[in-house]
């Protein structure tokens, strides 16, 4: 038996005054009600009597005569608190009907009455719901002011109620806002680019059709199939590395107040996380089982896009200093970005573009490298934004480039070392060719002065 | 003048043996690469003679007449180091040339070889770039086996130049890739809202024109306008607001590894970047004036968009628990999104579009409304996954459904309180009334056992 059952039983079995719903009982809510400073308060433009209705109607009211408590509520005070009698719904008054559960609820568990009046499990039988939500505080102050049963059978859950998920000291306020107080520069690099990710960047992976793809896949020989699935497991890992490790650089750029990029940065996340569900559709729908992670991501992969580059970004939760900044930047934008990813579309296009192979893998490579090429350009104006106030880094982020240009070159030689032929004819010295070239590009934008 | 400069002009002065360039400054360098580990190591498939040459040839070199410096090297281990004369370039060798700054930059200062290849300072003159940038490591090995000038004036600047933006302890390195080991779950339901997302979400803002909302808003009686510029302004910091606010969140969802999901909050995150430039597109070119954020942001909206929205999801920096991810969803998606925000577009359709007033307006809303159907059902369907999961929960989440409910309504009485007449007919019981309804239609959708 549930416990507000087990109570009201208790209550009716035991007529003594002072239990609840007594006469004298009744009289301790009026009184309770008019010491409230809550109530007086909050119901100072209440002046409607309200009738709480039982329903089913329970044996101890019908043996007042009573269908439930009527409260007459003058501005902030209870004139009147009695047994309510059928005849009171006709006069001018609020109604609310509600179970004997839930009404011990309300009225004996702190349980709150806008919620239930929204649940359903208490009904307004006449008045305004509006009015009624609007004097929600009046109404909570007015239950809580009920005399507790002097038993404990019922547990109060009150205490445990309070205050869910917010046990932390106030932080991180918002003290005003960019386009509220200047608007948005719409002139600025990164908004310049949004309006090019709002119209190229909107392409939809799932459009993309994979049934050549599928029967290119068929026909190929296990050595070609293994270098696509090899070169197809990199980038996997990699796209969803970095929809992952975007994370904390748009937070650090939020924090910094610099709306304008944040909001380009929004489209660069969505795009990866696009570019994420382009490949696993590829590797689920052409492939048709998972790559072999162990087998594909070899030490110097595993080095960068497991290690170097989340540790790089997530750095940023506890330091955005310029360095740690460059840093990030440097590792995603252009050596992950810029070096590697665009090497590896390189890799695509030279094992199958010649022989008209899989044109739905190269579509979907073909979007994603202008996708990038936009994601390079910011990260290399953040790069030299920050440069051009940290001269003192340069020396060091030079260093830093090296060091990540090392990283990247030893990937290629891991994939390569691989194979004693390459299928597609491919060659290490090309790619390594290539990649440098990538690199040197973007160095050349740098505003690097020495 | 520059120190290398100096340096460069003490050394051709000095011509006591043992300085820079010197005879038995070369036999140093020999015998130091030779006893260098890294060198050899890392340049034992190396095999052809290197000539460093100095261009324009200084002064001491043409006294030699040399045209630099040439070394043999077998690999692994320097077997001749001497001046070079013009007629070894002719033989079977790698070239290199560079001015003498850059030769004592990388010669004293541990400045990288690579990276002075790519930008241009180190000059590859014969040979193959990617044979020397896949031998890096080599390459640096032996230049810094190159003995130190005795002097101090060449800052030595390797020690200030490592680790940059690397301070910190390794932490967050990823334990492997869900799309890798697993691939996506495209009939999850975040999944189906990204597809959706993808098709509905991708309107572009920039395309609304306002041409008609222009000359609208000049004929509209200064009460009107006032409404309207009061709405807007709630809006445009609403929607950076969420803009800002959900960061937390995509990242506590990354981190718990839900790439489902965290790929659909990012179409979720780019919306809301798209309805901030929507909302400053507005205000800046229909009303032209940024609307004053203490005029029009009152006591109850500041409270819940200032404070306690960012609170509540910047909480979560700290403490993922499902308390706190409870607080930050309800308050971010159940009331900022799916009570306030709907009742905001409800008073937008109410003002305009009876007299058909701001076309592009309300086209953009109509939009926002729909991306945000999307927002609050995501936000739904995460309440439920938690609260499935912390039974325990529920009695205090309902009490702090309440609590943001009353936020809610505080906002709506304190918009209107501001006119004795409300421009466009609007009454405030009618929105009090859409508030709770739309609060009541989310309610329903929670799964709370009681």
């Amino acid at each position: 038996m549930n416990p507000f059952k087990e109570y009201f039983i208790k209550g009716q079995q035991n007529k003594d005054e002072g239990h609840l719903f007594s006469d004298s009982w009744l009289q301790e809510w009026r009184k309770s009600i008019n010491k409230s400073e809550s109530y007086s308060k909050q119901a100072a433009a209440w002046n409607i009597p309200l009738i709480l209705l039982f329903k089913p109607l329970p044996d101890f009211f019908k043996s007042k005569n009573s269908v439930g408590i009527y409260l007459d509520l003058r501005s902030g005070t209870c004139t009147e608190l009695r047994y309510a009698v059928s005849d009171d719904i006709e006069t001018n008054c609020v109604v609310l009907s509600a179970s004997e559960k839930s009404w011990l609820q309300l009225l004996q568990s702190g349980k709150n009455p806008t919620l239930f009046l929204l649940n359903g499990k208490l009904k307004l039988e006449k008045g305004s719901k509006t009015l009624l939500v609007s004097n929600a505080g009046a109404a909570k102050a007015l239950l809580d002011a009920a005399p507790s049963n002097s038993g404990d059978q019922i547990p109060n859950v009150s205490e445990q109620e309070s205050n869910i998920g917010n046990n932390r000291p106030t932080s991180e306020p918002h003290e005003r806002f960019s386009t509220v107080t200047k608007g948005l520069d719409f002139e600025s690099f990164p908004m310049k680019l949004f309006q090019k990710a709002k119209i190229y960047g909107v392409w939809n992976p799932s459009d993309i059709s994979f049934e050549k793809d599928r029967s290119d896949w068929k026909n190929m020989s296990a050595d070609e199939q293994t270098i696509i699935m090899h070169l197809s497991s990199l980038f996997l890992a990699g796209e969803e590395a970095v929809t992952l490790d975007l994370l904390p650089l748009i937070r650090v750029i939020a924090k910094e107040g610099r709306i304008e990029e944040e909001i380009y940065i929004t489209s660069f996340l969505w795009e990866e996380a696009k570019h994420t569900e382009f490949f696993a559709r590829f590797v689920m729908e052409v492939i048709k089982t998972q790559p072999d992670a162990d087998r594909f991501h070899g030490p110097f992969y595993k080095k960068l896009f497991y290690e170097k580059l989340p540790q790089a970004l997530s750095a940023l939760d506890h330091d955005r200093s310029p360095a740690v900044q460059l840093r990030a930047s440097a590792t995603y934008n252009m050596i992950v970005e810029g070096t590697l990813a665009e090497t590896g579309y390189e890799a695509y296009y030279k094992m199958l573009d010649d022989h008209d192979l899989m044109p739905g893998l190269r579509e979907g490579v073909l979007k994603l490298k202008q996708d990038e090429s936009r994601h390079i350009a910011y990260g290399l104006w953040l790069i030299n934004r920050i440069l051009e106030e940290n001269e003192d880094l340069h020396p060091s982020f030079e260093n830093l480039l090296d060091e990540l240009l090392t990283d990247a070159t030893n990937i290629i030689h891991e994939i390569f070392d691989r194979y004693d032929t390459v299928p597609f004819g491919l060659e290490e010295e090309w790619f390594l060719d290539y990649a440098i070239k990538q690199f040197q590009h973007r160095m050349e934008k740098l505003k690097l002065n020495n």
